[in-house]
Formats: C-alpha cells, sequence, structure tokens
C-alpha cells in the first residue's frame, strides 16, 4: 500500500501541466518562468544546450523564438511517486512544422506551490 | 533545513547514474534493463517515439544498433530532492557521430534498490 493518495496527488500535477502547457500556447513569459524552481539547481535541457538554474531559465523565456510554438500532445503520461513528487510526460506535434517532439517535467511540491525542477524538450532529428 | 542528508542520498545517486554509463557503454543489455523500475508507469523517451513500461524498454534495449554508442558526458547534474528521489542530467557528445544531445533521468529509491523511474534522451537536430 502507498501512503499516499496517488490519484489525488496526480490530478493536482496534471492541473500544473495543463496550465504549463495553456502559458505555453500564449508564450506568458512570466508564468511560464514562475513554474520553475526557484533555485540555481533548476535544469531545462532543450536542443541547442542546457539551461542550468532558475535566472538562465528566465532569460531564455525572454529571449524566445515563438514562430513555431502552437503544438498538440499525445502520449500525456503523469505519474505521482510520493505526496510530493510527479513526472509528466508527453510527446508532441508542432502544427507549423509537424515536427515531432518529447518533454518531460519533474514536479515537486514546495512550500510555495507546485514547481518544475526539472524539465528537458527534444525535438526529433 | 532539509530532513535528510542530501550530500549522501547525492553520492547514492551518482554511483548508480555512473554504473549506468558503464553498463551502457558496454551495451550490457540485462544491466541496464535492470536499472529501470519493472512497472508499467516506467517510462524512456528518446527520438523516434516513446517507450511505456518496463516490457518495451527491455524489448528495446535487445534490438538497439550500438554503432555510435561510445559518448563522452558534460554538465553531469546530480540533485536529490528527499531521501528516496533525485535527477540525474547530463549532455553528451557521441564520439563516433560528434553529435550532440542530453539525458535525464529520475531515481527512486525503492524496496530493491535505486531505479530510474522516467528517463528522457536527446539528440540535437
Amino acid at each position: 500500500m502507498e501512503d499516499f493518495d496517488r490519484a489525488s496527488v496526480e490530478r493536482e500535477i496534471r492541473a500544473e501541466f495543463e496550465a504549463y502547457e495553456a502559458a505555453l500556447g500564449a508564450n506568458d513569459v512570466e508564468r511560464l518562468t514562475g513554474f520553475f524552481w526557484e533555485d540555481p539547481r533548476a535544469v531545462r535541457l532543450a536542443p541547442g544546450g542546457g539551461l542550468y538554474g532558475h535566472a538562465q531559465i528566465a532569460s531564455f523565456r525572454k529571449a524566445r523564438d515563438v514562430s513555431d510554438i502552437a503544438r498538440e500532445l499525445s502520449e500525456v503520461r503523469i505519474t505521482a511517486f510520493s505526496a510530493d513528487f510527479g513526472t509528466a510526460t508527453c510527446e508532441y506535434r508542432r502544427l507549423g512544422s509537424g515536427r515531432h517532439g518529447a518533454q518531460s517535467q519533474v514536479w515537486m511540491r514546495r512550500p510555495e506551490g507546485w514547481r518544475i525542477v526539472s524539465a528537458h524538450v527534444s525535438l526529433d532529428p
């Protein structure tokens, strides 16, 4: 038996994941940056190199080219591993270019709310 | 204050991460498969599509083309979030082709030992 309510935690993470996706579609930079753990250890891996620490992640958001940002998701998986940890993974297809990729996020419940502590976005070669 | 010994947990995860990398370099299929959580919820995202569940991950390993598998790592980051959870992220360059990519793993301490519950490997376009 697990010592936490998995379905309930997964609902919470799913709501955060969906809010993040909505902010991404709107390129709401403030909101997107706010989802990330405000810590030098936050990581975002993506094509072209990794971003290390909240400051680098915030700078990237402000400068981002959003010409091919609209996308549709598939294979969304939300998994809670404890009351305070979980992952959200999905695949996506960019609507403009048709290109396929994947996204993974590690979510942690912090005193300030759920935050992404580590993310990885990839675009297939 | 954290309620766990972060440095100690990060040492444990680092040892697992390094053992995984050694098994990858040797294409030790049994060993590599053994690092993954033996559960239908285990995920491995990679170019060409995701693998969902331990059975799919094991099948992939057995069939893998290993002609460009040797690589050197950079930007290795190990972060523990609790006594039982952490992430290992890195970037890599394949020695054969020179191609650059990134890898992220979510490690969980299970009764059977540390296991990768979610992984994401990408290769830059």
